[in-house]
C-alpha cells in the first residue's frame, strides 16, 4: 500500500483536478449509487474520535479523525484516510487525513465559485485566515482569474504567514490586501468566503455590503456556530447546500429557519442544481448562498483521484 | 507515526505478551472504562467494510477490516489498525490489522488455556489448520509445556504449509501428528481448539472423547456456524465467554440456548471468571467450553503493546 503525506499529495493532484473530483462527488450524491452511514463519533470529554466510511462503485475509503480541542503545541485535529480496492478490498492507501479535509473542502468552495459565480470573478474576500481560509483562497485562484484577495482576520497578527503559504501555492500576479475590518474586506470583494468557527455572525450586518455577491460559508458545521448576519438572508433568494444534511447541521441554515428569514424551499443541493444545468439570476440587489458542512463522500472521491495519480506519477513510499 | 508490519510486530511483542495484553483486555472489561461502539458494517453483497473502534482510558484505536469472499488470488480479509494517542490525538502507528488479529485472537486462546487448563496440559488438538488454527497452537505452546499437537484438517494438503509455519515461530521439541479423523485428534488431546467456518458440527459427537478436556471455540462467529457437537453441551456445566456479545453472536451458544440443552446461567465472562478469582472444577466426566467471538477492545489493547514495545525496540518504518 501506499503512504502519502502533503507533499506527496501535492504533488500529486492539482486544485482544479481537486475541483473536478468534488462534481464527480456531485454526480454520485445525485445518482445515489454509494452508502454513507451517519459517521460514528466516540467522545471522552472534551476529546473525540470521529470515524467516517463511504463506500462508492469504485472506492471505499474511510476517514479518522480525532479532535484535541486542549492541544496546546499540537494541531486539534488529526487525520488519517484510508483507501480501500472496490475490487478485492486490499488497503491501497493511507493518506494525511488533516490535509485531504483542507483541500477538498477548498476544492468544495472552488466547485460552488464554478458554479455559482460568475466567470469573470476577479476579487474575493476571505474572513477567517486559517488552514481553511487558505485553500479557500487556493481554489478560487485556480477556477477564475483573481487579481485581489482581501483578507481580514480577528488576529491580524496571522496574515503574514497566510501570505507567505498562498503565495507558495499560487505563483499568479495576485494582489493581497490586509484589511482591518470585515466591512473593508467585504465591500471590495465580488465573492465572500467566510472559514470562522464563530458562534456569532462574523459578517457585517449590512445589506448593501453583501448584496449583488456569491456567499460561501464553511465554517459553521455545529447548530451553535454561525458566520452569516441576519440582513443577509433578507436579500438572498437562493441558498445552495452541499448535502441535505447541512440544513440540520449548521446554524448558519438552522437560525434563520427557525426564526422564518427564508423557507426551506429556497435551499437546493448545488448537486441537484448542476445535473439540471439550472440558470442561476444574477442581480444585484440580491445575494447568492452556498452553505458546506462536508461530507466523507467528498473524502473517498478526493481520495481515490488522489490515488490514481499518485500511481500513475510514481509518487509516495511503498509500504509493505 | 509507525508503520508496522507483520515482522515488525512479530519483532516487538511475544505471543506470552500478547496474552498478557488479552489479560488486561479483560480487566478493562470488568471495569467498564472503554467506549466500544457496536461495529459499523457497510455491505456491497457479497463484499463488506467493518469498521470497529474502540476508546480506552490510555489507547485509542480503530479496526478496519474488508471481507471479499470472492477473492481467489488475494485473502478474503484485509484489515489495519489505526492506533491515536489517548492524550494528543496524534496517529501513532499503523499495523497490519490481519496479523494483528490473528495474533490477538492466538492469544484469546492462549489466555483461555491459561485460566481453564491444568498447568501440566501436553496435548492439544487443532480442528482447522488454517491461520486462526496456526496461532492458536503458538499460543497454547507459549503458555503450557505443550510435547504433542495433534492436527485435523478437512483437506489434508493444508496440513505441511501449516508445521512449516508452525516451526518457524516455535523452537521447543513438540511432536506433530497428522491426522485422518477428527476422533484421533480429539481423542488424543487435553485441549481441543476449533477454529472452522462449519455450518455443522465439526468435533466428533461422542461425549467420550470430549469428556474432561477443556474445548476451546474459535471458529463460529455466526448465528449459522456451530463447531461443537450436541452430545457436547450433555456434559459441559462451565461455559466461559469472551464478551457478553457471544451469546447473540455464535450458533454454538446460540443453538444449545435455543434448545434448551443449556442454561444461560451456565455462561460467565471469562473476565468475571478471573477477576473473582474463581476456582474451577476439573472432572474427569465433563467438559469446560470456552467459546471466543472477538471484541475491538482486543485490537486496541494489544496494538497499544505493540506500539509501546515496538517504539522502546526502534522497530517499524516511521512516516512523516
Amino acid at each position: 500500500m501506499l503512504f502519502l503525506n502533503e507533499r506527496d499529495i501535492r504533488e500529486s493532484l492539482t486544485m482544479e483536478e481537486a475541483i473536478d473530483a468534488i462534481d464527480d462527488a456531485y454526480r454520485l450524491y445525485e445518482s445515489q449509487k454509494f452508502q454513507m452511514p451517519t459517521r460514528m463519533k466516540l467522545t471522552d470529554e472534551p476529546n473525540a474520535l470521529i470515524v467516517m466510511p463511504c463506500l462508492t462503485d469504485d472506492a471505499i475509503g474511510t476517514k479518522l479523525v480525532t479532535s484535541f480541542p486542549n492541544n496546546e503545541k499540537l494541531p486539534t485535529l488529526h487525520g488519517l484516510v484510508v483507501l480501500n480496492s472496490s475490487e478485492t478490498g486490499e488497503i491501497q492507501a493511507i493518506m494525511d487525513g488533516s490535509f485531504i479535509t483542507g483541500f477538498r473542502t477548498g476544492a468544495i468552495g472552488g466547485s460552488a465559485i464554478r458554479h455559482l459565480a460568475p466567470e469573470d470573478t476577479k476579487k474575493i474576500a476571505i474572513i477567517g485566515t486559517g488552514v481553511q481560509g487558505l485553500y479557500q483562497a487556493i481554489a478560487a485562484s485556480a477556477i477564475r482569474p483573481i487579481t485581489d484577495i482581501y483578507l481580514y482576520n480577528r488576529s491580524a497578527e496571522k496574515l503574514d504567514a497566510f501570505i507567505g503559504a498562498f503565495q507558495s501555492w499560487v505563483s499568479a500576479p495576485i494582489t493581497i490586501h490586509k484589511t482591518d475590518r470585515v466591512e473593508e474586506a467585504a465591500a471590495n470583494a465580488d465573492v465572500i468566503i467566510t472559514t470562522t468557527t464563530s458562534n456569532t455572525p462574523v459578517l457585517t450586518n449590512d445589506a448593501e455590503v453583501l448584496a449583488g455577491k456569491l456567499i460561501v460559508g464553511i465554517g459553521s458545521f455545529l447548530p451553535t456556530m454561525r458566520e452569516f448576519p441576519d440582513e443577509l438572508y433578507s436579500i438572498t433568494d437562493q441558498i445552495f447546500i452541499d448535502s441535505h444534511d447541512a440544513v440540520e447541521e449548521s446554524g448558519d441554515l438552522i437560525t434563520p429557519l427557525d426564526n422564518q428569514w427564508i423557507k426551506k424551499e429556497q435551499i437546493q443541493t448545488i448537486s441537484s442544481f448542476i445535473q439540471q444545468g439550472g440558470a442561476l439570476t444574477h442581480q444585484s440587489d440580491k445575494s447568492i448562498i452556498f452553505k458546506s458542512t462536508g461530507m466523507a463522500l467528498f473524502d473517498v472521491v478526493v481520495a481515490k483521484a488522489i490515488y490514481e495519480k499518485a500511481k500513475q506519477n510514481d509518487v509516495g513510499t511503498f509500504l509493505r
